[in-house]
């Protein structure tokens, strides 16, 4: 960690602004690492009702990561698992089901395939409890005045911001390394920096949604459901405590009498909801919130102003509740922010590592949109047919129109296992400076893993524990590196595993350049981070766990991970037929293996083979190189 | 519920004596059922360290049942999925692995194939707390004097229980409808009841017991062990944040100098630790806990003086550490009683109830001790072989001897899968009363289901929500019989469910003459209970969960358990071809169905056929008119 003691006590490392979600996620990650956060909320509490409240499957996985998930389900939120489609009958009046899906159908491997429904404010809460631990708390209701960044005139704390009570009655002036603007759609801090917001979609709309208790003999009610009818369209999603939120459009700029200041009493929802839900019968028991808000579609022209003063989540994007994606967007930029900012400020990464976080999250954004867009044109033009239905929910079919094909991007987009960043430093392509015959491209060598892309999910046997674990969440959100060593068959592979680690351990090898300084007093029961803070490895044997002995198989700068060394003999049903299936869901050879490199996020950074002499780490120090701060391997032996 | 607004201050419906294990579930569950509860404890605070820690695979579905689990969970405590033998090797010196194998093997069909280990005073405190949101405080520390049970003279609360302070300094004399010891080992309500012990093995041992931290190479220090040595024999068990504890037999009343008094301090134990671990070093980090204890196997002679004044844990029966079951039998024991205690007083079951308590749990303890030793003195002829060890691990081979044979059984045992009831009027057998045509008979009629065993476990569609669930845990330890009515093909049995919910419906059955008082005003967000307290109805179809209407194939009886009507569509790899896994795992037909009768604490009651007709709820009637409190069925109309 790179927090000075002596600062004085209004420096801090970042000031976060806005404690939605991407502001949480982001303060929440760079509290566990060490950062001294100022974080303020111009409300006085969390969100009391309302809001966002849909956690996709990817999402979790992230949560989980965090140790956080267990904290949310506690709350027993709704989980949706397929999506019913209703629309008017070919004759007669009413409405009918025309068909239903899974949300996230078995061709993605999630491990969680359903989307996780609650209270926007009991998910901000799981945050701020995770805060308080790291003794952080948020400043309310405070907001902010105004702010400069000059980086020549104070290159450590550029940023000064002024910052108010609501009411006016304080006000203080602090410095900080970093300012983040996680405000949402209204971002003061956006408008100072004149960025200007792009409309994918002119056609802007007006929403109303509705939380509450009903009784109703409407079969669906626990499931998500997009309802058409001669009446209206209506969206049905459940909640926690029986709640079910209702979403209706209630004007469109495609009207001819568009006014996006139309509104609509909580009455008349309720009206035009009985009429939409016709033959079957609705009351409400109870209202617990009630909106109606102007959206449209829009991405923030930038995400930075100098790599010193960010945006993200709302502010950044915003977008039609239907894709259900702005929470899930909002914390996965706050974590692709979260990590950089950590590698930078802690001395691993050179600082033009922050120049990603706007190319790669502003594209998902885009793609999001265009999705949405996609898929909505689509649902616009005619339902889906019932073996549409059907195809769709299969991962192979020869009849893939253009229906299907969308449907299925759609879904692995909103589960967000479809994300993907473009090539770049960290994500290793065919045009990356860093090229070497041991670096397995995707496009040529069968590798399933795909760098910009997630990591894969797989389940190994943990061989100190014989316990069954989930690999891909082995490592926690430690801000690390993931050095997945697969090793094949040990006696396939011995002399290669011993060469990795004899030049893993070499000086100024991509590990040993950012080595502890604290190494040799480190705890014994240290799991993750025994020799360096910004690497955990793992080693998976292509082996029964009962065959590992981790002394005679893993060298010992593998085997002092000796909690993530495990064995690869665990049936998976994606490749039923593989005698190691993590190897072969990675698209790794079973005896031969490969070393995956995971960024601290989750996503593949490069693959390479797992080869006898130095061209293994060589790659690795030449990949790790290309945005480190220091010079890495032989390339300094030759300055 | 069955209690008085108007009793005296000092009136109970139970007093419980002691807050271990037994006596907490027991508390736990009579708390959530409304009853009025003294529990006293002679410890100032829970458990501090050390004492039992192993929860086993069928205790983790009930604490999960009750909610509980994720509380245990949270406190990460270690998961041993195997067990690894060591013993001296052929030739010279030291100890090796002859071999491992999985604690909870594959062919036992657990949800939590392994053993959890926790130390008892954080397990303590997850009821603890469970138990302060019903208004249940411990009261410590404080002891019984004295109590006299006479229900002549006071039918409704026929005991008297002194308690005092322990330092003396404050003492009440308490009523109570019944009187529970769960004191442990040494009880003083079973020595004032002259109980005796009965002990099956007449040897004794001292045993040492140490939690603490360790630094060793030994590679199976996160594994539970069993070590022989030419120096001596030790246990060892993982437990939560780094400890380990590691039994060591001091002294067998074997021993040709035998004194149950021999002890050993730390430093010994840790030098004897040392020398049987050889050639691997261990030093200790921390001591957290050390004891030593002299402990033979025995079970008390009565469980109950007069079904008012019980007994249960530790104070019913004592055995060596190894078996790892004194708190699983404990839970067990505690809502034996529990559910029958709750179905007694509130009008439902008999009194003669409760005369089960005693033989169900007592010939539970009776075959675990017997086990125990049998498994025992196997592993002190010889160690195991690994080809025996691979035999053991499968669900069947030719080669099962007698060490593979006992190994299978107690691991079923031990697991607390194999744990069964004899028949009685609960556990339906051929020598029931109660006899009809439509029962169904495991030794004749093929199914898997079994009256006085654990219900099967399976995986089914919930069809409101399309949420995949765990069939044996949707119901919660509410104190209700468990119907389960696995409908086969909505095409088959339409007429079958129309008349099985036609006859539920009838005046005296076994389902209306326990009707709610209050069935006309209950909320329809009831999931369990909307008609009677005493049974929950689910309903399973042999369909896909889209093609199933709750309104149409489902009659409004069953249909008003809208949250309990399943799709079984979901693969099993036990049954990997059948079209309908949970009737296939049960061995009901998977067109036609049958009615399962699961009695509130997850054993099996009576299986009998959906057929149409009267037959099936006829046979219903019968079988709960011989332990209930009313006439049921045509039965009435004949007198």
């Amino acid at each position: 960690m790179a927090t000075q003691a002596e600062r004085p006590s209004n420096y801090y490392d970042i000031v976060i602004v806005g404690a939605g979600p991407v502001g949480l996620m982001l303060s929440t990650c760079l509290a566990r690492w060490g950062y001294k956060i100022k974080h303020i909320d111009n409300r006085a509490e969390p969100t009391p009702t309302g809001r966002a409240d849909g956690i996709q499957p990817r999402s979790l996985d992230l949560l989980r990561n965090m140790g956080l998930k267990s904290a949310i389900m506690a709350h027993k939120p709704a989980r949706v698992y397929e999506v019913a489609f209703w629309d008017p009958p070919t004759s007669g009046k009413g409405i009918v089901r025309t068909g239903t899906w899974a949300s996230c159908p078995s061709f993605i491997d999630a491990r969680y395939p359903f989307t996780t429904l609650l209270h926007q404010g009991l998910i901000e809460r799981v945050f701020i409890d995770d805060l308080q631990k790291n003794n952080v708390q948020i400043q309310r209701p405070w907001t902010i005045k105004g702010f400069t960044s000059d980086e020549k005139a104070n290159p450590e704390y550029p940023v000064e911001v002024q910052l108010e009570h609501v009411d006016g009655t304080g006000s203080e002036t602090v410095r900080a390394k970093y300012l983040f603007g996680g405000e949402g759609a209204r971002s003061f801090i956006r408008d100072q920096l004149k960025i200007g917001i792009t409309h994918k979609d002119p056609i802007a709309y007006v929403w109303g949604v509705m939380d509450g208790v009903v009784k109703t003999d409407f079969p669906d009610i626990k499931m998500k459901c997009t309802i058409h009818s001669e009446h209206g369209s209506i969206m049905v999603i459940p909640r926690e405590n029986n709640m079910v939120r209702l979403y209706i459009q209630i004007a469109s700029s495609t009207d001819p009498d568009f006014n996006p200041r139309k509104t609509a009493t909580v009455e008349e929802v309720q009206a035009s909801a009985k009429r939409i839900l016709q033959p079957y019968s609705v009351e409400w028991e109870r209202v617990e919130w009630y909106s109606v808000y102007p959206i449209g579609q829009g991405i923030a022209d930038k995400y930075t102003l100098d790599h010193r003063v960010f945006l993200g989540g709302d502010a950044c994007h915003t977008h039609s509740p239907k894709a259900g994606q702005g929470m899930n967007t909002a914390f996965l930029d706050a974590q692709n922010l979260a990590w950089k900012i950590h590698a930078v400020e802690s001395g691993f990464a050179a600082r033009s590592l922050l120049h990603t976080y706007e190319p790669e999250r502003k594209e998902v954004a885009e793609n999001l949109l265009a999705f949405d867009n996609k898929y909505a044109k689509l649902f616009s033009q005619r339902p889906p047919a019932a073996n549409e239905v059907a195809a769709a929910s299969k991962s192979t079919g020869p009849e893939e129109n253009e229906f299907i094909k969308t449907f299925k991007e759609s879904c692995a987009f909103t589960s967000g296992y479809g994300v993907f960043y473009k090539a770049n430093a960290l994500n290793w392509s065919a045009s990356h400076p860093v090229q070497s015959h041991v670096i397995l491209d995707p496009a040529t060598a069968g590798t399933k893993l795909q760098p910009g892309r997630l990591y894969i999910n797989a389940d190994v046997t943990r061989v100190t524990d014989a316990n069954v674990v989930h690999l891909e969440q082995e490592v926690p959100l430690n801000g690390s590196f993931r050095i997945f060593v697969f090793a094949g068959k040990p006696s396939v592979t011995a002399q290669a595993l011993k060469d990795l680690a004899a030049n893993m351990a070499r000086k100024n090898s991509f590990y040993t350049a950012y080595a502890r300084p604290d190494a040799d007093t480190v705890s014994h029961h240290e799991k993750h981070n025994p020799h360096s803070m910004f690497y955990t490895v793992c080693t998976i044997f292509a082996e029964k766990r009962s065959a590992i002995e981790i002394s005679r198989d893993a060298p010992a700068l593998l085997g002092r991970y000796q909690d993530h060394i495990y064995a690869d003999d665990r049936w998976d049903r994606h490749v039923p037929d593989a005698t190691a299936s993590a190897h072969a869901k990675m698209g790794l050879d079973q005896e031969r293996g490969g070393v995956v490199v995971v960024r601290p996020d989750g996503y593949v950074g490069i693959v390479v083979k797992l080869e006898e002499g130095s061209a293994t780490v060589d790659a690795l120090n030449a990949y790790f190189g290309s945005f480190c701060t220091k010079k890495l391997g032989d390339t300094l032996a030759q300055l």
